[in-house]
């Protein structure tokens, strides 16, 4: 995608009127759902999903009303545009974010096959406000080299790779699956 | 946690019996739950979670199943573990996954809480099956520079930050909030 593109597109409804920036437009819309969701008892964080037919979905923080600690505004948003077009492939949609999304959060965006993601405030920001998307970034940080398991120490949480005889029966199950369907 | 007291850790139920690896015992499960879902429509991943309560967990990976491109087998068994004790907080938990966890279900074990990861296959034995686990861990090695941006090409989804004048509204609005919940 040509980010350029995205960037100068203007709205051209009212033709008189000034000219209102659709991606902060989106945004704004964001970080409004971001403060009504404080004010009802969910995180701080609001996302909207523009699809590519054109259908806005809205998503905020629910992850202590809904004891869904997977619940960010992100995920919510993705999970309803999915439900509510029927599909795990949201080709075409962009995501708009009231903060910068966490590592869950983009890849999240990046398995629903989301074209692009913008967002407002950025994870210090987060950080700044008691959230630990930063420090997860950084726990990723020590994951991506030839021997990912040296940085599982990042915030306490053992990961370790123990393979067993096994390990890929489930893979070469799929392999051969006629019926299946890739994703 | 020290990993060696959970490598060390012998099942003790039988004296006689063969020790049963704990550790072994559960990926065996997960690896299980993978094959099994294969034959049930769902994708090749399993995952258990063994609570700080003994209560033991199952998921498997729904995302075409359930049109939820977030239901990876984690995801799913993290939902569950958190639904059956009505809590966002496993502190005291252990993931068992068939497979390396995607950056989204790493992510959402660091947010879960739980204590530690063990994985059997890993996200080259999921690229060999035709999955984005590694390519998407390769995304994330992009982002982790101090200007992240630079590594939004990584496959196609540009990831912008574009702050706006409000974008901290959100975090204003939940720090003077008496009720809040951190999580």
């Amino acid at each position: 995608m040509d980010r350029n593109a995205v960037i100068s597109t203007r709205s051209t409804s009212a033709a008189d009127a000034p000219a209102v920036h659709p991606v902060a437009a989106h945004l704004e819309k964001a970080i409004t759902l971001a403060v009504d969701s404080v004010a009802n008892a969910g995180g701080p964080f609001g996302a909207v999903i523009v699809t590519r037919d054109g259908r806005v979905v809205e998503g905020n923080n629910r992850v202590t009303q809904d004891n869904d600690p997977t619940a960010h505004a992100e995920v919510t948003a993705i999970r309803r545009a999915c439900a509510e077009l029927g599909t795990f492939d949201l080709s075409g949609a962009v995501l708009y974010s009231s903060c910068e999304p966490c590592p869950m959060c983009l890849a999240s965006a990046l398995w629903a096959r989301v074209d692009a993601v913008y967002f407002a405030a950025d994870r210090h920001d987060a950080a700044a406000a008691g959230f630990d998307d930063a420090e997860f970034y950084d726990f990723f940080a020590g994951r991506l080299g030839d021997r990912p398991e040296t940085g599982a120490t990042g915030r306490g949480m053992t990961v370790r790779h123990e393979r067993t005889r096994s390990a890929v029966a489930p893979f070469d199950a799929w392999r051969v699956l006629e019926t299946r369907i890739d994703y």
